[in-house]
C-alpha cells in the first residue's frame, strides 16, 4: 500500500488557495466570454496563447517546456534521478465553445501549483514531474476528442487524425503544425517519453458531490460509452383515415422500446446511464403517422459486461416492442470503460484522508484524457465538486477552498509516486 | 324515407365508365408530373387552366358556368322550376404539391358526368344542378383549407383570408382577384345562391374500402379535428455524469404520455384516431438528457363529446406521466364532427342498393368541402375505394369500374334530390 509520508504531507499543505485562484482567473482572460465563460478551442490562436502562458509561467521558474507531434505540453520540473520515467500530472487548456473556467484548465494549473508547491518546499523528487496540456480533449472543433493523450498513448493512431477536418474546414495536420510554429518549446517525439504512472485532477461535472456536500472524491474508474442507434421502421399514413389496427406507426414503436428499457434497466444502485438522447421523427407532420424514427441512446456502465448485457436487451426490446413496424439497430461509436489502478487508487485515499478530505469512491460518468493515460501506466483521477454539476456551460463554477483541497491530495499523491 | 325512380336509374345507367375515365386522364395532363400524380395548387395558372377546362365542357353542352368572389366555379344545368333553390354537386380541382390525379378532380368530373347522362337521357330535372369546384381545399398553398366552400357556406368570412399569404409570398386576396378575371365565368355575388342540397363523391383516401373489397361506400359524417400540443419541460443534463434519480429528462416523459394515451385510448371499434404526428425534442444531443419536449397529438372523432372527454384525457394523463417533468397542454386547432342528413344517407343508401354497389356505411376520417356544405344544407357523401388508402401522392389511385359506380349512385341521388 502505498502511503504519503512527511514531505508528501508539506507538499500538499504548501499548496495556496489565492495563488492557485488567481491563476486560474489569469488564464481564464484567453478566450474570456461576456457571461464568465471561456471559447478556447483547441487549435486555435487562443489555445496555443494559453500554452505559452503555461510555458512563460515555467520559464519563470527555471522549468523547461516540451511539445510533441501531437502539440501536448510538458512542464518538466527535473528529478533527483534524471533518467527515471517521469510521473505525469495533467488535463487539457482547450474548452468547448461556449465552457467554463475550470474544466481541464483547472488540472493543468493544479499541476503547476503542484510543481510551485515542492519547490517553495525546497525539495527535489526522485522521478521528474510534468504537467501535461493535452491537445483537443473536447472535440467540439474536430473529432475525435482526446486526439493528444490518446496519440500520446498509442491509443489511436496520429496519422489517423491528420486529415480529418475542423468545423471551421481546415485540415487538422495544418492546424497542428501551425500550432506548434507558434508554441515557445522545444519539440520531442512523441513516444520519447514513458511516463512511470499519471495523475489528473478535474471539475466532477456532475451533481454527486455537491449533493453529498463534500468537496473532493477519487475516481474508481471512467465509465465506458456505447452509442446505439436505433431505427424504427413503419409506414406513413393519413391521421384521419387510417384505423389504428392498420398503422404501422414508428414514433409509437420509439415510444414503447423507450418506456420498456428505461424499466428493463432500472438498477437499484443507480449506476447504468441510459440516455435516449436524440430522436428524428420522419416525417414530422402533425397530420400523418410517422414512417421512420431514429432514436439514439446513450449507454454508459463502469463495466463492459453490463454494457453487453444491455446492447443485447436493446437488440431484443427494438423488434418486440417495434412491432408491427421493423427495426435496424447498430452501434455507432463504442469506448470500453476503464478501473484504475488499484495502488493509485489506495494511495489517493490515504492522501484525502492525511489532507482531510473524505474522499468517496466515485466513477467517472464523462470520458477524460486519463481514459487513455490509464491505457499504459498506473493512473488515478481526483474530482472537486462542482456547482449545480454543471459543466460545457459558462456558468461552470467551482469554490476556491474545493480546488485547492482537491489540490492538496493530488500534491501529496504525485510527491509519493515521483518517489516512489 | 327518399327513394329513387325509374328515371333515376336511368340517369344512374346512363353513367359511362370509359368517358368519366377519360375526362379524368384530360384533366389530369394539367400540372402532370412525371411520376403520375399532379401538381396544381390553388390559384396558380394551373389552377385557372383546368377551371376554364371545366367550362369548356359546360359551354360546349350548352351549360352556364358562374364564379363567385371566392373564385369558387359553378357549371349550371337549368331545371324546369328556374327559380328553385338548385342542388349542388361538387369537389375540389387544386391539388397537392405532388398530389394525385383523384383528390378532388374526381369529385368535379363525376358531376359533370351526372350532368351528361342527364342530359344524354333527354331529360330535365326539376330543380337546377349545379357542378361545384372549391377553390383551395387542400390548403397546400395557403391557409386555412376550405376556403372556397367554407365562404359560401359562411362558416368562414372570406374577408378574413384575403390578407393571408400564399407559401410564394403572394397575397391571397390578389391570387383571387387574378384567378376570377383569368377564368372565363360570369361572376355573380357568392351568397346570391342557396343550396337545397348538395352531393359530393371523393376516392376514400383510407384503406377500409379496399381492405373489405367493396367499391363504393355512403359516408355518415365528417370526424372532427383536433390538433393538441403537449409540452414537456424539463432540465438538459450531462448523460454521462447524471444519476438517473437526479434527471428530469423530457423525452422519457413524452415516451410516458404516448404508451399510456395508447392503452387509455384504445376502443375496440377502432373509431378513434389518435395520432403522435410530430416531434420536437430539445436540444435533441445524443450525450445530453433532453430539456424539452413538443409533442403535436391529431385527435379525431365523430362525437364531440368524445374528444372533448379525450382531451380531458391528456390534460389528466401529461403531468401524471411527465413527472418530475412539469407540461403545458394547448389546443392549437379544433374543427368539430358533422353528422350528415339522415335522409340523405337513406337516399345514397337506396340508391347503392339500385346501382347494386353494397355501399357501407362509413365515416370519413378526412376534412372535406362537405364539413362546410354540410352546415348549411342536408349533404351527403359517397366515396370510392382508392388504391392502398394512399392520397396526396402520386401513386393515388383507383380503378374505372368504381369510380363509375360511384358516380351511378351519385347520379342516381343527385336526380332524385332535383326532382324532390
Amino acid at each position: 500500500m502505498l502511503r504519503p509520508d512527511a514531505k508528501a504531507a508539506a507538499v500538499g499543505n504548501a499548496v495556496d488557495q489565492d495563488r492557485l485562484w488567481d491563476l486560474l482567473m489569469r488564464l481564464a482572460e484567453i478566450g474570456a466570454l461576456e457571461n464568465g465563460g471561456v471559447n478556447r478551442q483547441a487549435l486555435t490562436e487562443l489555445d496555443t496563447e494559453a500554452k505559452n502562458f503555461v510555458i512563460e509561467w515555467a520559464r519563470a521558474r527555471g522549468f523547461s517546456a516540451f511539445q510533441d507531434d501531437a502539440a501536448n505540453l510538458f512542464v518538466r520540473m527535473p528529478g533527483a534521478a534524471a533518467s527515471q520515467d517521469p510521473l505525469i500530472v495533467g488535463s487539457h487548456l482547450d474548452s468547448q465553445p461556449t465552457g467554463g473556467k475550470f474544466d481541464g484548465a483547472f488540472g493543468v494549473l493544479a499541476g503547476l501549483e503542484v510543481l510551485e508547491s515542492i519547490r517553495q518546499q525546497g525539495l527535489t523528487p526522485e522521478r521528474p514531474i510534468e504537467v501535461a496540456a493535452w491537445t483537443n480533449e473536447e472535440a467540439s472543433r474536430f473529432l475525435p476528442g482526446a486526439t493528444g493523450s490518446s496519440a500520446f498513448a498509442g491509443t489511436r493512431e496520429l496519422s489517423a487524425v491528420l486529415d480529418n477536418r475542423t468545423v471551421d474546414g481546415a485540415r487538422v495536420g495544418d492546424e497542428l503544425a501551425a500550432s506548434i510554429a507558434a508554441t515557445r518549446a522545444e519539440l520531442r517525439p512523441i513516444h520519447s517519453v514513458r511516463p512511470c504512472a499519471s495523475l489528473e485532477i478535474h471539475i466532477e461535472q456532475g451533481p454527486i458531490l455537491e449533493q453529498a456536500g463534500l468537496p473532493v472524491g477519487i475516481v474508481k474508474g471512467i465509465q465506458g460509452v456505447r452509442r446505439i442507434q436505433v431505427e424504427i421502421l413503419g409506414e406513413t399514413a393519413h391521421a384521419g383515415t387510417t384505423p389504428q389496427a392498420l398503422r404501422k406507426d414508428a414514433l409509437d414503436g420509439a415510444a414503447r422500446i423507450m418506456v420498456s428499457l428505461r424499466s428493463l434497466t432500472k438498477d437499484d444502485d443507480d449506476i447504468l446511464r441510459l440516455t435516449f438522447g436524440r430522436i428524428d421523427s420522419f416525417p414530422n407532420s402533425p397530420g400523418t403517422v410517422t414512417d421512420k424514427v431514429r432514436l439514439t441512446i446513450d449507454l454508459r456502465h463502469p463495466d463492459k459486461a453490463v454494457m453487453d448485457k444491455v446492447e443485447g436487451l436493446i437488440r431484443e426490446v427494438a423488434p418486440a416492442q417495434a412491432h408491427p413496424c421493423r427495426t435496424e439497430v447498430r452501434v455507432l461509436s463504442t469506448v470500453d470503460p476503464i478501473a484504475f489502478d488499484p495502488s493509485i487508487i489506495g494511495l489517493l485515499e490515504n492522501c484525502a484522508n492525511m489532507m482531510n478530505a473524505s474522499g468517496p469512491l466515485m466513477l467517472s460518468g464523462a470520458g477524460h484524457d486519463s481514459l487513455h493515460l490509464g491505457r499504459i501506466c498506473p493512473t488515478g483521477m481526483v474530482f472537486v465538486a462542482c456547482e449545480g454539476g454543471i459543466s460545457h456551460h459558462e456558468a461552470e463554477n467551482a469554490k476556491p477552498f474545493d480546488l485547492a483541497l482537491g489540490t492538496r491530495v493530488l500534491a501529496a499523491a504525485a510527491w509519493t509516486l515521483a518517489n516512489r
